[in-house]
Parts: C-alpha cells; sequence; structure tokens
C-alpha cells in the first residue's frame, strides 16, 4: 500500500487527509505515476461540431497536426450527439512537455481556430495546463492506461487514498497545504461567432470513463441495463440542470476509434470547483444513484468484475486554462454558463 | 446560518472543515445549544435483560433512584428483542453536572449492578461522560428534544455543518484542532458473571433515532414500508457483522412509555472510532441503501415531511466511558468485541 501522491510531491501538510493511517481501502485502485522530471501536463480538448452527417475531411487537420513535430504524446477522440441533434466530434491531446505544447499551438492553432478556415462549422478548443501538484488520476484496473495516464512512466501499487468521499481531493498533491478554492471571475471576450473565455481559478475539470469491452454474458448485460442507464440519467442531469450546482458543463461521450463507435465511454465535466464536484458525487440523487449501481455491479461480481473504470482530475490556475469557441451552438461547453447570449 | 459550534468552543483550526465557508446545506438543520457553564454531560445506558416476559418490578429501583436528589435530568426507556428471544429493557438518563451523577451513582449503583440485587436477570451499565467539545447533536425539527438534547436550553438557528459526509465530525468541538483517533487498548476484568470493561480512548457512541408518530396516510406508509425494512436491515448487519468493520455493538431499541411501545425508534453504536462510523455511513452497502431510502423519501415529500430524525455523537477519552456487565448473556453490548468467553 502506497500514498496515491508520488514521493517526491509528498510535503507536510498543513491540511490533513480525510483517513487515519491505518485506512484500508476495500478494494484495490491505482494511479498513473510518471517521471518526477515531468512538472506539467497539457489537455486540449478539440471539438468539430456540426449537425447532420459528419464532414468529409474535417478531422484531417487535427490528424495532421497532431502527428507533426512537438505533436501530443497521445490523443483519443469521442462523439457526443445533443438532444437537438448536434454532434460535437472531441480530440483530446495530451502533452507532458507544456513547451512543446506551446511550439505546437503556435503552429498549428490557426489551422483549427483561424479565421480563415471558418465554413459553418463550430470549432472549439478547451485546453488545460495542470501542473503535477494539481492534478490525480485514478484507475480500477492495471494496464491499458487511457487519458492523460496512457503519458505516465507506468503505474503504482496499490493506493491508500481512495474508497471514501475526499479521497480525489487528497489525492491531489496540492491539497495537502491548499483549500483549492475558487477565486477571481471569468473573462469573456466576445467577437460575433467567436468567444473566448479565462477563468477564475479554481476551475476543475474531470473526465471519469468506464470501458465495457471485456465484459461478457451477463457482465455486459448487467453494465448495459442496470449500470449505463443510471449512469446516463446523471450526465442527462449535469447537461440539462447541473449548472445550478456549479457543473458548468457536461459531456457524455463515446469513444470513436476509426470513425466508429468502441466499448468506451466518459463523462467530462467543468465544474466551478473542487467542492461542489465533491458535493454531487457524494449527496445529489443522481450520483447517489450512479454509486449504488455501481456498488450493486461489483459487489455482485467481486473480483471476476471485467468492467475498467478510470477517472482524472485537475483544478487549475486562471492562466493554466482557456476556452475558445468558433461558430459553436449556444450553451457550447462554458458558453451556457459564461456567455448566455445568442451567437 | 451558523455554525454547528457553539461561539464559545470556536478555536482556530489546525484542521479544516471539509466544506468552504460559503457552502450551503440542502435542507435545514439544527442542534441542540446549551449554556456555557455546561462543561460535560453523562450519559449513562443502564440494561435490564431477561427472557420471556418482563419481570415484574424490576424496573422500580431505577425509576425510584431517577427520581431521587442528583438524579438525571432526562431520562427515556427503550426495548430490543434480540433474535433468540432476549429482551433488552434500556433505560437511558442524562446529567449536564457531572458532579451530580457522581453522588446519584455513589448511591444507587449497589441497588442495579451489586451482588446483593443478582437475582438471575442480567443487569448492566453502559456510561460516558463526554466533554462538550467531545459531542454533538443533530436534529431535523425544532422542538420536541430527543436524547441528551432535552437538557440542553434551546435550538440554535440552521447550522451549516450538515448535509455533507464529514458533518458529524465537524460538528464535533474537538476535531477543530483533534484527528480523534483511537489510542491504547481496552482493559477487560471478568469476576465470574461480572464483567468490566475500560475501553480504549477515542471510542464513539452514536444514538441515532426516528419519530414516525406525526406521519399519516401515504408518508406513514412509505416510512414503514420504504424506509423502516431498509434502516433495520442495516441495524441487522451492525448487530451480526458489525465488528468486521469496528462496530463493536449495534442495538436497534423502540422507545417505550409507560410499558408500551410507541412510534420512535433508534439505532445505538458503539464503534472503534469516529472514522470506522464515517467509513459504514458513507460507503457500506448497509448504509448507502438506507441513505438512498431517506433521500428518496425526504425529496418525494419535501418540506411537508413530517417524520423528525435526530441523533447525537460521542467521542470520549478512555477516562470518560466505563462498561458494566452483570450476568449477561455472551455478546451483550461490548462483551462480543471484548470478552469472548463464555460467563
Amino acid at each position: 500500500m502506497e500514498s496515491a501522491i508520488p514521493a517526491h510531491l509528498i510535503t507536510e501538510r498543513s491540511r490533513p487527509r480525510r483517513v487515519p493511517d491505518d485506512y484500508a481501502p476495500p478494494y484495490p485502485s491505482f494511479v498513473a505515476r510518471s517521471r518526477p522530471q515531468v512538472q506539467q501536463v497539457v489537455m486540449a480538448y478539440l471539438g468539430l461540431q456540426f449537425r447532420g452527417d459528419e464532414p468529409t475531411g474535417a478531422l484531417d487537420v487535427l490528424d495532421t497536426a497532431f502527428a507533426d513535430s512537438d505533436g501530443p504524446g497521445h490523443h483519443d477522440r469521442a462523439r457526443q450527439v445533443a438532444p437537438d441533434g448536434t454532434t460535437d466530434i472531441v480530440s483530446i491531446a495530451y502533452w507532458d512537455d507544456p513547451a512543446a505544447f506551446e511550439r505546437w499551438f503556435v503552429t498549428h492553432r490557426e489551422s483549427w481556430l483561424g479565421d480563415a478556415v471558418r465554413d459553418g462549422l463550430g470549432r472549439w478548443a478547451e485546453v488545460l495546463r495542470p501542473t503535477v501538484e494539481e492534478h490525480e488520476t485514478l484507475s480500477s484496473s492495471l494496464g491499458r492506461p487511457e487519458g492523460v495516464a496512457v503519458l505516465a512512466d507506468g503505474w503504482s501499487g496499490e493506493v491508500q487514498e481512495h474508497g471514501y468521499w475526499g479521497g480525489m481531493r487528497d489525492r491531489i498533491p496540492l491539497s495537502q497545504t491548499d483549500a483549492l478554492a475558487p477565486v477571481g471571475s471569468p473573462v469573456v471576450e466576445r467577437d460575433g461567432g467567436r468567444v473566448r473565455i479565462r477563468p477564475h481559478g479554481g476551475i476543475c475539470l474531470i473526465r471519469s470513463g468506464q470501458d465495457w469491452g471485456d465484459t461478457e454474458g451477463t457482465e455486459r448485460l448487467m453494465y448495459l441495463q442496470d449500470v449505463e442507464p443510471v449512469l446516463r440519467a446523471g450526465m442527462e442531469f449535469l447537461r440539462d440542470d447541473g449548472r445550478t450546482i456549479g457543473c458548468f458543463s457536461n459531456r457524455y461521450l463515446t469513444v470513436v476509434e476509426n470513425g466508429e463507435p468502441v466499448d468506451r465511454s466518459f463523462g467530462m465535466s467543468w465544474w466551478r470547483s473542487l467542492d461542489v464536484l465533491e458535493r454531487w458525487a457524494e449527496s445529489h440523487p443522481t450520483h447517489v444513484a450512479i454509486f449504488g449501481a455501481a456498488m450493486r455491479y461489483l459487489s455482485t461480481l467481486g473480483p471476476a468484475a471485467r468492467l475498467r473504470l478510470y477517472h482524472e482530475v485537475s483544478v487549475v490556475r486562471a492562466d493554466e486554462a482557456s476556452f475558445e469557441y468558433v461558430d459553436c451552438r449556444e450553451g457550447t461547453g462554458l458558453l451556457g454558463a459564461f456567455a448566455e447570449d445568442p451567437l
């Protein structure tokens, strides 16, 4: 058993974690471990938005850019269709060298967000740059990392800080000394169909995913019939009504590979601050239902469960996140929370 | 909105509470307020144990003692029948002046626990003396206090520290500066059918009750059919298997008045420490089910709900708790956890 916080980031706590030293989690979980040289990562969510069929070739520019020098160490792609029929295809790219990202973005930004490529489709970029102190991962299983964990050098052993409410905070190294409270106000700049948002500090992103590709038979049915609908209902609550509880935006996305959906999905949501995410997770009926469904599933299957779960959570300073939406529909991403006027 | 911790007990925190200053609980709750002169209370759980019919007059000695000088400021009585048919009638007496309790106990102890009154019935006393820093109360409703709250001088306004996991700890004044961790080991003294236990420090007692006397019609059916069976299942888990998770003893009791059961019940359980109680409440399937059932009930009924809920929680030093069992069956109270040998 080891701390989720890597040894080189452990500091004297001014803020105790929620569990005593002899706490034993009820089941194993793991975190991604990077070499100590990694000090900050970049997560770029790059969205293409359209109605109807996928525009042919619209993503080629991204694929070309990703393959260029200074391109991301890992990227994946996922799709969401909104109730009004709008589709977002989100390409998520990860760097563990912010300087490489900056060089890459300078070179390729215009090909995705510039005025010259505006063609009526929506395009957006939500970029955050958490330091390693501001960010945590968690995985139910070893092997086959997803998200930022793909960049890591390996896995921890079983970690202690999970399986209780507050574990998420306790895994973020900065929580050892900082309340991770929101500070300041967002700034919105609008220029016709282009909107830039610089958020307040302490804004929080969670990507939380599931991979049911290994499940078979009864387990697969249990996931699809008992768990997924409850998860979906929670995701739809956050999408439609999340702003009432401090969730600015929620997307529930299906991973696509070679253009086709696979048996992996994730929720991706922006929160005012970590504490409001904690409150939803701990006590909102929609997440208590998800938690209950997952617990019934996992306690029925025990160690035989082949469902894979992971998440990554970041809490960043104001200058570590930026949002830009070009010709997107109302309510896209943070527009719904911060820029309500129709475009 | 005010802190659950009374103003005269607020100190500079070395241990932050779990919620930020702008946290707003989702529904109102209240705590009992005592005058600042009250520094310590005494809670004496005095049990009579028998099989079959209630022995005539066996409780008269307690009733007489309670009415004597230095008697408790409040007492009530409740009954539990174990699966093997053993009945415990528990008289719970509260003092807000430990010196008065000591005088009273010196005078009346022998009439309850002494060798001279041993007649084959089981008798026991579980006594704790939490300081006001070591103890908290919570109530869903104003008026009609129960338990130690009856001794208080009144109610708080709406308090902030509730409605989230960790609120129980955050309401205990000592948690501002202390981890409330267990320390030391229990000491068991056996003398034939008499067993005395001095516990380790940090032992924790919760009394958590419900009063459905005001409910009618659909609400009453919902409580009795949807909530109570789930609550009962959780209580039975703690009674039968609680020791696996640090719950030494659980009783699920029905309040009796004039010898007859009324529409009030409570659970009363001893825990190794506050943190293991937190873990059960937050994540054990039996309590997650109770929490879910209560949430469905309360969200269906909203402010119209007439069910009344309360609890009181104490975490005490080793010298602030004492346990004595005379001619009790195996497993009674802390015997099950600390004195397994048959009597």
